[in-house]
């Protein structure tokens, strides 16, 4: 019975996400939901609370894993290299992105409206993200220089590793490159990587040389 | 007579940009949009066809500007530095979409979708943006090493320039800046300059060196 219920959650969550990608939350209605997922549309009402439930669900879905993957990272900063834990983080981040693709699509197009929800996830998990990213970039170059640019590091590292996610069709369409391929998580992690390597573990000083 | 209709016109345009953004396109209806700008519903069928016609003009009118500023500045490559051309193209699209926040939070937001409109929008538009970015990039560094690598490249500059505009609650909220704001653009593109200098002009060339 628990089985029952919970594979029938998951196959209503997963039509969910498909139809959200695709059409948009506001574009899904519960009914085209139900017919997705072969269910009666009272099930969803009675397992999410309608629309906005799902839309919950699949924001909670997405941040749990995604924080997770960081502040396991940041937990091991005791006992290994401070690189190896940013750039670990930011591998597995990248492969669940690429594994979870309608998802990550639909959850980065959907922070960018202005909405109670919204709000919501960005004052907890967002500015979590913010806490364990500095975290990790800290551990690597504890000094001054980071104080005034740290922010901006972090926007960009952000913007690179979610970009190919939310615009899958133009990389598709514009570069014929797929992110829900093994091989772009592969090739796009060496891209960030050297990114790190310059921006952040060999960032360009600005040094007063007297002369 | 026909500045009254142009300024009934753009009314209109701003209107519906304003709520495509805020209540995203399928949350907007044509009434909503009637009645922000003040005028008869059957005025915004007259001049547009619906709410399609004034996705399209969106599209259009923020493209159109978008790759005018690359393709200048590719014709200025036969007189001038290519680095500052690069450079100035930069500045350009993000001083422009600072000035339409509006405009451009919903059309990053909106090409993420897949259809119609975004597939023409994609082959037309973003195809041109790929053949200039390659202009210039080609320009500041003509050696074969580019080859395999010069469509990450743009799809980073891409995400960099792009992502404040399309984020823009998420700066706001989480690191206390603001993408509208002038003072924002100088500290964007100072940074996006650091990245042009490090990751294209003296980008890391991995060369075999003999032992």
């Amino acid at each position: 019975m628990v089985n029952r219920r919970s594979s029938t959650k998951d196959t209503i969550v997963d039509a969910a996400i498909l139809l959200f990608n695709i059409k948009g939350f506001d574009g899904t209605s519960i009914r085209d939901i139900a017919k997705k997922a072969k269910v009666n549309p009272a099930n969803i009402s009675y397992y999410f609370e309608g629309k906005q439930g799902l839309l919950e669900k699949c924001f909670i879905q997405f941040f749990e894993a995604y924080i997770e993957f960081i502040e396991e990272e940041v937990n091991l900063l005791k006992n290994d290299r401070p690189d190896y834990c940013m750039k670990r983080a930011v591998y597995k981040i990248l492969a669940f992105q690429s594994k979870n693709h309608h998802l990550s699509r639909f959850v980065w197009r959907e922070v960018s409206i202005d909405s109670q929800i919204v709000r919501e996830i960005t004052s907890s998990y967002l500015m979590k993200e913010r806490y364990l990213y500095k975290k990790l970039i800290e551990a690597i170059v504890p000094d001054h220089y980071l104080e005034s640019n740290i922010g901006y590091l972090i926007i960009q590292l952000r913007s690179l590793m979610t970009m190919p996610f939310l615009n899958s069709q133009y990389l598709r369409e514009v570069w014929n490159l797929f992110p829900q391929e093994n091989y772009f998580v592969e090739k796009y992690y060496e891209k960030i990587d050297e990114w790190i390597e310059t921006n952040i573990i060999n960032q360009p000083r600005k040094i007063n040389i007297p002369i």
